[in-house]
């Protein structure tokens, strides 16, 4: 089990804007791609996840932009579980710069629904799961 | 039944890239707009058909960029249906700026599957939807 | 001066994800749009603002997500000038179905800076859109 | 000089539709991807080619799609200079699947311009470009 993860790529050229920056909207992208990194790093794979009838939507986001990333530059994210009630849980993110910079930090909220879009209680479906997590939340406040 | 439709909308900010300009990838996005909206105007409800078993994945592209879409641009996609087999169909389709400079031209070449990626002989299949692309087809012929 | 604008369109396929939903990095892009044409609507033609040397990246945003939509779907984006303080300014949206059904809420935050990415103070350098965003400003409130 | 470079990546969850493949406009994002990788292997980075003046926009796409991407999917870009005239260039692309399964192939088609949209004669503008332009073509063919 990993506290955090970290995610590291370099900018896709088509990822910049006419003002010479990565267009703020990629940086939920970034987001996402480290989120299903630092899941898989700890052992879920999220298409195995969505395979099982567990889909994992996002119900809300928190971005702060420090820093444009630009095309040739190269960066990590930083993320880790910051929180988990058994119902909801939140993914927090730092993006750096390879020299360090701060480009970014963000939270992503998310519960578990069937493919129905009914809620999952974690604890009583997938109790597995719920432990696992637990445990990551735990080790993230350490 | 339309011989061909036209399609119209103004470029947005986040479709631009560090060139100043709308990225290629874009027109194949425009070109998805504008045959989806063809067939709406043909009485083809994309989403319909889906649900009705029918998918029409993509299995060819020819793309040519003849002048630069900026931020701030209107401009229209006239899309027609160029030929179909009963087992393929091209559509094809020329951008212009709103006074009529020409941007794109292209073309994109698909089949019909079923969910489980089968083809579908349409003729036998679905013969009112055989008939009406046939229709649709020998007009642009005309 | 308008206090709120109304922004309205229809969902593209290419925005949907494997859950059939929109991905939740479009509804930033349906921000930038709503956003634009708020300002346009004002006279405020975003294109002509970076020409005079003004750029406004985002330094912020969150997002909540209410209700899914998908392919097929129209909405509205109900989009006003929360607040401004003559440095930072935050717009707030609110996604809609056609039928009312609440879809998104969401707040952006941005700054004024020139082509090198130095802030403006927007008083002494541009009294007049200083005029106009705080007229803005307080007609929400009412 | 490298006759071919093999830019390997996987598929992002966002890049999926709703018929749950990679959307087929994201496969021109790859491209891109890969010809700078191409690029960048053999000592022309990009983002440094754009800053002395030398842009490089796309002209012509062609693209041909064999088997979907999914989620969970990794996968190779094969990338080449098929010919180079002096004043276009053409690159090819081949994309597989891990196991070798053909997924894609397509060419883009590109010119020289300065940053005012004027072609570039290469040759007497930037011999050293010619040449390399000019070895890397030629081994293609061997």
């Amino acid at each position: 089990m990993q506290k955090k993860s970290v995610y590291e790529r370099g900018v896709y050229y088509y990822e910049t804007d006419k003002m010479g920056i990565v267009h703020h909207a990629n940086y939920v992208h970034y987001m996402e791609e480290a989120r299903l990194f630092f899941l898989a790093a700890n052992g879920y794979d999220y298409s195995a996840l969505e395979s099982s009838g567990i889909l994992s939507p996002v119900v809300g986001l928190s971005c702060r932009y420090h820093s444009p990333l630009r095309y040739g530059d190269s960066f990590r994210v930083i993320v880790s579980l910051s929180s988990f009630t058994g119902l909801r849980f939140v993914f927090r993110y730092r993006m750096e710069k390879k020299d360090g910079l701060l480009v970014f930090e963000g939270t992503s909220e998310h519960c578990f629904v069937d493919d129905k879009g009914k809620p999952i209680f974690l604890k009583r479906s997938f109790p597995d799961l719920y432990e696992a997590f637990s445990a990551l939340e735990s080790l993230e406040e350490s």
